[in-house]
C-alpha cells in the first residue's frame, strides 16, 4: 500500500486559531483530515507529522524513509532557512511536494526563494488548504506514472 | 456559465515534440485537453490561447476580461521578465493561477523568480501536465468559495 | 507643422476602467485629446498609438521617424524590461519626454530605474492626466528653442 | 489665497554662472521670476528659498508648514543622500513636486534613485528651465483638483 | 495579573561564566531574577524560559499564548537566522520587546539585521544586564497605556 | 555632577503636532522634561538641544564634551546617512545611547542599518516616549558603573 | 542543401541610415546579401527575417525548425532581455550562432551579458559588417564537421 | 586524559546508505571507530554524538564543556546556516576542527561560506572517511604543541 | 597673487586633542600653519576656513571661486556621503586636491569609497600632517604648469 | 608588410592533449599554422607567441609595439583577471581581436566577463580552432578598411 | 614509484623569517622536509617547488604533469586571483590537495573563497605545518584507495 | 644610508611615449630620475624596479627586504587584482606608500578600489609626475619621524 507522509513545520500547529478573518477557520486536523480521506479514496493511506523542530522534521524523515513512498511537505519558516531540511528530503530519495497556503511570492521579499523547491518535484503555493489536496493528489499521480514506468 | 481562460506563453507550442525522453509525448492540445474536461466537469468551460507574442496575450486577457471568470497561466520565458504582463493580470481584476510544468527553481538562477507571482492567487510547478489541471481545479474552488462568501 | 507622436505601451489602454477610484475615470481618449488640444494650441499635430506589442511600438516609431519632430512616450511596463524599445528611441533621434501617470517611485523597487529615461529629454512622472500635457507643452518648448538655436 | 514653497538646495545659486555653453545663461532669479509669474497668473503667490544647508531647507519647510498650500522643490545633491529633507517633506503633509533640471537619469548611477521622490506627488526632470514652471502648474493643478473634490 | 514571558535563546545559559573580565559574572539566573523583581515590583508576574533549540522557544511561545500579556526575548544567534521563530512572535498576537546584551551593530556583519525586530514592538541592545530591567518596564508601560486606551 | 546631552535631529521638533492618531500629542518638550525628571531624581542633570543641521549637531557635541559626562541621541534621518555624525560621536569620547521612537526595522529597508550604532552603548528602539526615559537611566546606570570600576 | 537562417532583431532594419559616420552606410540588405553570397558560395542557402517583434521572431525560428540546419542571429537589444528567445533557440535544437556588430562590451554595463550565448555554439561580436560573413562560415564549418562526424 | 568530541550534525546518520556508488558504504560507525582508534593510539579518549536537532548539538557542546579537550565537527547542513551553532563553539573556548566528506567547495554556490570556519581553528574538506582521521590527529597535534607552550 | 583655499570639514577642528597616542598632538592650527608656509614659500596665499557644516563649506567655495586659484580639501566624513560638496567642487571649476589624514583604505569598509575624488586632480591619503603639505605643493605645481601651458 | 601577432595565453599550450573526447586533437601548432596560413593568403605574416606568464605576455605585445599591425589574443584565464593585460592592450595602441575556443558564456559565472574585451575592436568565441582563422580574417579586413579610409 | 608535487606558491618563501611570534620558526624548508619524510615513509617520493610566478607555477604543473601522482599545494595569494592556476590543476588531470597554513576564513572577507578549491580533492586550511603532512597523506590515501578501485 | 625601493608594475615602462598629449612626455626614467634626486637631497639613496611581472615585482621586494628602509610603489593594473603583491608589501614589514599618476577615481569603477592600499602608509593619486616626489619626501619624513620615535 502506498503511503504518504505529510509533513508540516514550525506554526502550522496554530492554523485556524490565528487571524481567521484572513486564513479562515481551518485547522491543521482539518488539513490532514483533507489529505488522508484524498489518499485513502486512492487507496493509499497519510502519516501526519507536525513539529516546530527542525530537528524533528529530519528525524521523523529519516525513520519513515523505508516505509514511505513520498512526501508534501510545508516547512513553513524553514523553507527559506534550512539547508538541513533540505539536504534530509533529497538524502532519503523519496518523491517530495512542497506546499504553502499563502502566496509566500507576495509577501517579504526573504520568502521568494524556497532552499527546499530544488530538491522536490515541484511546488503548489498560495492555494490554502485545498492546495494539501491538490498536492497529495499530484503526488499520487507521479507515483502511479513511475510504478507503470 | 463560469469561464476560465488557459493561457499559454512562448514555446509552450512545441510541447510533446521537443526533447520526448524527458517530457513525453504530451502535447499542448492534450493539456488543453484535460483543462477542459476538468472544468467542465464542473460545469465550466475554458478558452484556450497561446502565443509567442507578449503583447498577443496581453491583448486575450485584455479582450476577455467582462466575459472570463479566472485564468490559468504559464507565461513561458515571460514569466522571469515581462512587467507589461503582471500589469495586465493585475489590470483586468481576475483571479489567475501561475502553472509551470518543469520546477523551476531546479534550472538557471533566473528562473527562480515569477514576475507574474505575486499578482497571482498562486503557483503550480514542477508537476508535469497534472499540474495544469490541478490549477484549474483550484481556480474553480476559489471561484465556488468566494460565490458563497 | 510640427508633429508629435503620442506613444503609450502596454496596458493603458485600459486607462479609466481600472480602478476608477485610484485613477479617476479619465480615458486614454480623454489623455489623447488633451495632447492634441495643447499641441493645436501651439500649432502643433500630434499622431496617436497605443499598442500592448512591443515590436509594434518599435515599428511606429521607426515608421514616423521622418514625419515627427517629437515623442511623448509613456512605455508602461516596458519602461523597465526593454533594452529594444530604448535603443528605437535612441535610433531615431528625435527629441521624446517620458511619462508615467503614477509616482513610479513610491511604487514597486523594480519600477524605480527606467531603462528608457537616459536616452529621452527628460521624465514627468506621478502627476496623473495632468503629466501628459506638461510633457508636450515643455517637448515644443525645447522644439522651439532648438529651431531658433 | 494660495502660496507655493520654491525651494532650491545646494549649488542652485550658482546657474546661469556655471557652463552656459551647456545650462545657458538663466539664472535662478530667472527661474524664480518664472514660477512667480506662472503662479501669479493663477492667483496664487510663491516664496523663494535657497540654501547650500541640509538644516535651512528642512528649516524652512518647518516654518513654512502652516502658511504653505504646496512646495516645488529641487534638492539638487541631497536628492540621492539626504533621509532627513525626505522626513521633513513627508512630515509636513503638504502636496510636494520634485524638479530637476537636468536628465538625472543619463548621468552618474549614483544619481538615478531620488529618496525624495516617494513622498512627493511626483517628479519633472531633465526639461532645464521649463520644468520648473510645469511643475507649479501641475501642483495647482492638483491643489485645484483636490479642493474640488 | 499580568504575565510576562521572559525568553532566552541559545548560548545564554552560559552567561556569567564566559570570558568574566568581559561580560562580568552575571549569570541568566541574576537577569532573570532582576526580570522578576521588576515585574513583580508593578504587580507583574514573570514565566522564564531558556533553550538552545529554536524548536523548544517555538514550542514555549505556542504554549503559553493565552496565558500571557507580553514578551522579552533575547533569541541569540536565532536573531538573525530564523524565520521560524519570527513568525511563532507574529503568530501568538503578543506584544514583544527585543533585547541583546552586547552592541549586536558592532559586531560582525551578519549581526546586524535582525529578523525578529520587525515583529516586535522595539529592541534595547548593546546595554547589558540592565537593558533586561529596562525592556520589561518598556513593555509593562506599553501594557499598562494599551489597557488604558 | 553628571551630565547628560539630550541630542534630537532632523523633524524631531515636530513631534506631537505631526500625525497625532499615530505618534500621540506627547511634544518634544514633553520629551525633555521626561529626561530631566529621570536625571534629576537620580542627581544627573541634562542639557538639551534638537536641530534640523548635521552641523548644529555635531558643533553641540564638540562643545559640550569637556562637560558632559554621557550622550543620549536620537539622530533621526542622520541616523542612516551621516559618517560626520558618527565620527563626532567617537571624537568626543562620552558614552552615548541611540534611541529611536518608532521601530526603525519595520519601515523602509534603508531604515534598518544605523551608521551611528556601533560607535554608541547600545540603541533603544521603537519604544516610543519611554524609550528615551530608559536610556537616559542605562546611561546613568552604565556610568555608575564605570564610577565604581 | 544546407539552409541556415538569417535572424536579426529589432532596430537592426534602420542600419546604413542611423549615424553614417559611426556605422558607415551598409544596411541589412548588404549584410542579408554578403551572408547570402557566402553561404551559396559553399552550396549553402539563406532565409533571411527581420523584426521588430520577440514573437514574430520565436515564430519564424519555430516554423523553419525543421527546414533550416543552422541560424545565424543577432537579437539586438533582446540579447540582453529575452528569456523566451533563448529558450525558442533552445528548443529547436538547431545550432546557432550570435553576431553583434558593435562591441557590446565596451557600451553599457547591462549590454555585458548576453542571455542567448549560453545557448549557441558562440558568439562573434564588434567587428561589424565582416562579422555576420564570419558567423555564417563558422556555423557552415561546423556543419560540415558535425555531418563528417 | 585528552578528551575529544567527535560531533556530527544533521543527515551524517545516513551514511553508507546513502549513495553507496558515490559515498561508498563506510557508515558514521565507521567513522567513529576510525576516528577513536586513531585517538586511543594516541592515549586520547573520544566521546561521540549525532544529532540532526541543531539545540542538542548546542546542549551537547555546553554539557562537555569542563570535560573535553578539543572538538572535531562536522555540522552539515547547519554549517551555512547557524549562527546559535558558532555562537557556542566559540564560548565553550576549546579547540575545534572542521571537517567536510565532500568538497562543500565544489557544490551549491551556498555551501562555499562556513559560518563556524572563523572560529574554528581549522577546515579538512572533501577528504572523505579519511579526513576525520587527518582532523583528530591534527587537533591532537595542537593540543600537545599547547600543552608545551 | 595664487590664492590657495584650506578646506577642512567635520570633526578636523579636534584634531591634536582627539587620541593623542594615535594622532600626535599636530592641531589644524599646526596643519593651517604649515600650508601656509608651504604656500608663502612659493609666493602664494592660504585662506583657511573648518566648518562642521557641509552647507557652510559648500558656501565658502562658492564665495571665494572668484578669488581663488585652488583648493585643498580634506572633507572629513562628508568624503563618503555629500553628493553636494563633490557637486559645488565641480561647479567652481577650481583645482582641487583631496587630503586625508588617515588612510581611509585601511579603516572601515564605507570608508574606501570617495564621492569628492572624482572630480579633484587628486588625493593624497594616509601620510598624516605631511600629506597637507604634499597637496598644497601638488597644487602649486599644477597651477604653475598649466599658467604655462 | 601587415604583421599580425598571435598571442595565446596560460594552458593553451595543453590544446590537443588534455580532454581529446571534448576539445578534439588539435594542437597549439595547428591552429599557429592555420592563423599563419590564413594570413599568408592574404599577404601578410603572423608572429605566433604563447606564454602561461602574465608579464611574459604584456613584455611581447609591449617589444613588438612598433613592429606589429594587429593582435589576436586568447588571454586564457588572465581573460577575467588581468587589468594589467587589459592595460598593454590599450597602451600599445594596436587593434586587437579576442578569441575563446570555448564558449565562454556556457560555463562558469566567473567566465561570462572578459576584462579584455572593451579594448579590443570584438570577440569571437566559442567556434573552436575556426574561430581563430576567423578572427586573424577579420581583423586582416579592418586593417585593410582603416587602411583605405 | 608514486610522486608527490609539493606546490607553494608567492610569499611562501618567507615563512619562518616574517613574524616568528605567531608563525614560530618553521620554515619553508621544514614544512618540505616532513611532507617528504611523511611521502617516503611510504614509499612515494616528492618534487618540491616554490615560486612568487603565476605563470612559473603553472609551468612547473605542466612539465611535471606525465611524471606526477598528485599535487599538493598552498597558492598563497593566488589562491582567490588566479583563474589561470586553476585551469592548469584542472587540465592536468592529477588529483590535488589545497593547503593553508592559516585560517583563511577568519581573515579578509576576500580570503574566505578558493578559485582553486573546486578543481581540487579537497582542502585542509588553518592548521599550521602539521596540514601539510595530512595533505600529503591523505593525497596517497586517495592515490592508493584509486589504484585498487 | 637610507634606501628607498621605488617599483613601477605593469606598462610604466611606456610612460612618455604613451598619449602624449595625455600624459606629456615625461618617461619612466625622468621619473626615477627624480625620486633620486628628490632622496639624495635627502641623504637618501634609491633604487629603481620596473617590472611587468608579478612574480618579478614579489621577487625584488623579497630580496631587498634587508636592505631597505621604505618602498614607493605604482602597481599599475596589479592594484586593483594581486592579493600577492599585498601580501608582499604586508610581509616585508617595511612602511610603504602608494603612488598613482593619474586620478584611478575617475576612471572604470574597477579601479576605484585598490587591494593593496590597506597595507600602505598612504597613497598619492592623480598628481601626475609630481606624485612620486612627493611620495619619497613623506616616506622619507615619515622615516625620520620614526627613527627619532
Amino acid at each position: 500500500m502506498t503511503t504518504i507522509l505529510l509533513v508540516n513545520g514550525p506554526n502550522l500547529n496554530l492554523l485556524g486559531e490565528r487571524n481567521p478573518a484572513v486564513y479562515g477557520t481551518t485547522t491543521l486536523l482539518d488539513i490532514e483530515a483533507d489529505v488522508a480521506a484524498a489518499a485513502n479514496a486512492r487507496g493509499a493511506s497519510v502519516l501526519c507529522f507536525q513539529s516546530n523542530h527542525e530537528g524533528a522534521l529530519i528525524d521523523f524523515l529519516h525513520e519513515q524513509r523505508k516505509l514511505a513512498d513520498g512526501v508534501v511537505i510545508n516547512a513553513g519558516g524553514h523553507t527559506h532557512t534550512s539547508v538541513a531540511l533540505r539536504d534530509a528530503i533529497e538524502a532519503i530519495q523519496i518523491p517530495a511536494v512542497e506546499v504553502h497556503i499563502s502566496n509566500t511570492h507576495a509577501r517579504d521579499e526573504f520568502r521568494r526563494i524556497s532552499l527546499i523547491a530544488p530538491v522536490c518535484l515541484g511546488q503548489v503555493t498560495g492555494l490554502g488548504r485545498a492546495g494539501y489536496t491538490a498536492a497529495v493528489n499530484l503526488l499520487l499521480d507521479h507515483l502511479e506514472a513511475a510504478a507503470k514506468a
